[in-house]
């Protein structure tokens, strides 16, 4: 039984899932560590922790469940740094966005019967903004939370019941669960959720060169245009990390949809236009 | 004082028209005309017209104003229709996407002093799908309705007491209107009203075609991609007029769009990819 969790990294997730886990039900300690001490006194305050650490390392070994909510790349360096002083007993899982790397060092430090486990997950779920002060309860109710277990993992008895009973927190904490292939997740993700994010971010960019000088058009567009920007007020200290670490399935989805709307704008004045509203129709009815 | 209306065309701008008129206060009468009577059924079962008319040019002359709210190419067909059996006692106005066509012919056919006023009218408010059964008495609430009148039009005093009064009742409807130039006016929807949904239906389409056999992943993609592609559900029907009658402005929009995202791609690992999210940033703080 899972009593002490330590939750490293208290922005919209980190705070979000102690929050949940709160909510769910969880009685048991949560103690949560971020860079700044400024988020975890937001966390603190919201009660999605009960203490905050000042030691990082010394709060992993005290929890039985390690979850890093950081960006990708703090992640790979906890994990780094959290090998060698966890054991046995211990559980690591994390929220990363992109799942090959990190599953990746799963394999090369975690997961066998003589170390700590490590169980890589990610929730669809987030904002177009960051931060503690967003972190909500039900952030991740009705959200499909991944996971990217490989099965040749040998995790100790200790750490597998562990894991098993993070996943029955996650579906408490009102997720479905999905478990797939980590190569398979990223290039998933980059049609699903990446792609959508930088064209986004490309919409916004070139609107504020275009139109960023005359405010009221923005008013104009109404709903569509607040939609189809919305992602747009994203952080760069998120995406950067999972532009580094999924780059070659992001590439390869821009460069479609740059062809695909060449494409429908070639064919403007044809038939053409009728065949992408119809394929496109269809995406949306069968969603 | 207007106390008869007829309304050319049942779909949702239509319909909406009628219900907000009704909403507003107007108690004249509403006579409706539509293509297939199923649409002028349903607006009538739904309280936005008070009659469906079976001869569209006579319920016209026996009208004050006419709105046209058809796809656009039929506006400027009844724009031809009409001048010939309306006069300086009437006025039409209409809810077109576009602006040049319809405004240039408005010129040539009507806003003189021995003729019919035609005030070209546009409110920026919609839904992604259209039909009479759609129709919203709120739709216009909070939106921009834009008007590309002429300086150099004269019209005659009726007509034009009919335009101001019309003007009356798009504020009573709830929403704020703007007056601009036509050829500006479709410049300024290519980018904030056009582009969104050309984009949005390309994305939905390579959707369709890259994971549409795995209806799965939609669920996966959660708020994001709901958003990203809503507009992908808009009919063909309507944005076919929209293509043909703005055409230009549209190509640059999207050739400046592709531009923008092989831009983001080729700095997926550089720092032009910050810069790309501070742009984009700007662009959401000012909305």
């Amino acid at each position: 039984m899972i009593d002490r969790i330590a939750i490293f990294g208290m922005g919209l997730l980190g705070t979000s899932t102690g929050l949940a886990l709160r909510t769910a039900g969880f009685k048991g300690t949560i103690v949560g560590w971020n860079r700044s001490p400024q988020g975890a006194e937001t966390a603190l305050k919201m009660g999605a922790i009960d203490s905050i650490a000042s030691d990082a390392l010394q709060a992993a070994q005290q929890s039985q469940v390690v979850v890093l909510a950081t960006p990708i790349f703090n992640i790979l360096d906890w994990m780094e740094k959290l090998a060698p002083v966890l054991g046995p007993e211990d559980l690591l899982t994390d929220v990363g966005s992109t799942k090959g790397e990190i599953t990746a060092k799963a394999t090369a430090l975690y997961n066998r019967p003589d170390r700590a486990g490590f169980l890589p997950g990610h929730p669809m779920a987030g904002k177009e903004r960051g931060g503690a002060d967003l972190g909500d309860a039900k952030l991740f109710e009705g959200a499909v939370w991944l996971f990217t277990d490989v099965p040749a993992w040998e995790r100790s008895s200790a750490s597998e019941a562990l894991a098993k009973e993070w996943r029955e927190w996650v579906l408490k904490m009102g997720s479905r669960t999905r478990d797939l292939d980590a190569a398979r997740h990223d290039e998933m993700v980059a049609w699903v959720s990446h792609l959508p994010q930088y064209l986004s971010t490309s919409l916004s960019a070139l609107l504020q060169d275009e139109i960023g000088d005359a405010p009221e058009l923005k008013d104009v567009g109404g709903r569509a245009l607040r939609e189809m920007t919305r992602l747009g007020s994203s952080p760069y200290s998120m995406w950067r990390d999972i532009a580094l670490t999924n780059t070659k399935a992001i590439e390869l989805s821009l460069q479609k949809l740059e062809q695909r709307i060449a494409h429908l704008r070639e064919n403007l004045r044809t038939p053409g236009l009728r065949e992408e509203f119809e394929i496109a129709n269809r995406f949306r009815k069968d969603a």
